[in-house]
C-alpha cells in the first residue's frame, strides 16, 4: 500500500543534542524506504537593531556595517549547520536516498519553529532537549522544546541525550 | 537486516487524548511488520490513607472495606482501560500481530511512568499532551506531559489532538 508523503521536521542548532535527536530520527523514524520528506530547520536569531551598539572605547558602531556583518555571520553560521545536518543524513541513511529540504527561519526560535510546522504541514517535529537556549535562559524563560510540545500543532518528539 | 526489538511504551488513561495518541503511535509508529514490543502502561491513583474519610453524616467510614472497594474500583478501571486499548490496537493492526505487554502502575503518574520507562528499557515513550491531570492540576503542577518529556530517560512523543 502507497502512503502518502510524510513530512517530518527536525530542529537543528548548533547544540549536540539536536545532532543527536537527528540521528535518532533517521535510525529510527525513517529506516524503512518510506515516502519521506526531511524538512531540516535552523532558526537564527534576529539581527540587533541598527545604530544600538558601541564598542569598547565607546564609539558608535557604523550601524549599516555591523548589521550586514552579524547577516553575514548569522548565515555562514545557518549553512554550516545545515551542511552538518545534511552529512549526518547522507552518513546514516544508506538504505535509501532522503528527500530533504532546508528551512531557515529569523526570529524567537520557540515561535518560528511552531509557525513553520504549521506552515510545511508537518506529520511530526523532532526536536533535541536542549538546543536554542543556554542554562540561564532555560530556566527563566522555560525552554523551546517545552514550549513546541505544548503548542505546535502536530506530534513532537522530544529526543533527550543519554 | 535484523534489528533489535523495540519497545514502545504508549501511557493510556481514560482521556480522549490518551487513545488518540495510541491511534497515531499505532498508524504512525508502527506501520511496517517490525520487531516491535507495544507495553499499554496505565497507572492508576494511590489508595486513600484507611480511616481518614467521613461520610455526609459525619460517620467515620469503615476503613478496611472502604480501601477494599476503591482498590476494586480502581482494579476495575485498569482492566476496563486496557481492554480498551487493545482493541484499539487489534483494530488499527490489521497486517500484523502486535506483540502487547499491560503494566500498571500505582502512584503518582508522572514518577511512575519515568520510573516504568527505565525499568522496561524503553525504546520511546508515547503519550497524549493531557491526560492524567484536569485542568487545574496541570496549571498548578505542570502536566505529567511535560514532566515526562524532560525527565524520562527515553525519547518522548507527546502527541496532541488536532
Amino acid at each position: 500500500m502507497e502512503r502518502k508523503e510524510r513530512k517530518i521536521v527536525v530542529a537543528v542548532d548548533e547544540s549536540e543534542e539536536s545532532r543527536y535527536a537527528l540521528k535518532w530520527c533517521i535510525t529510527n523514524l525513517m529506516y524503512h524506504s518510506e515516502n519521506y520528506k526531511l524538512v531540516l530547520h535552523y532558526v537564527q536569531p534576529p539581527p540587533p537593531p541598527p545604530y544600538s551598539f558601541f564598542d569598547a572605547t565607546g564609539h558608535l558602531f557604523a550601524g549599516g556595517d555591523f548589521v550586514l556583518d552579524t547577516e553575514k555571520l548569522g548565515s555562514e553560521l545557518a549553512n554550516s549547520v545545515m551542511e552538518r545536518a545534511e552529512a549526518i543524513c547522507r552518513k546514516l541513511n544508506t538504505t535509501n536516498n532522503i528527500n530533504m529540504e532546508r528551512v531557515i527561519g529569523t526570529g524567537d526560535a520557540k515561535d518560528v519553529i511552531c509557525s513553520t510546522v504549521q506552515k510545511v504541514k508537518a506529520d511530526i517535529l523532532v526536536m533535541g532537549s536542549h538546543g536554542y537556549d543556554g542554562f540561564f535562559k532555560r530556566a527563566l524563560l522555560g525552554s523551546v522544546s517545552d514550549h513546541c510540545a505544548r503548542h505546535a500543532k502536530c506530534p513532537v518528539l522530544i529526543v533527550r541525550r543519554t
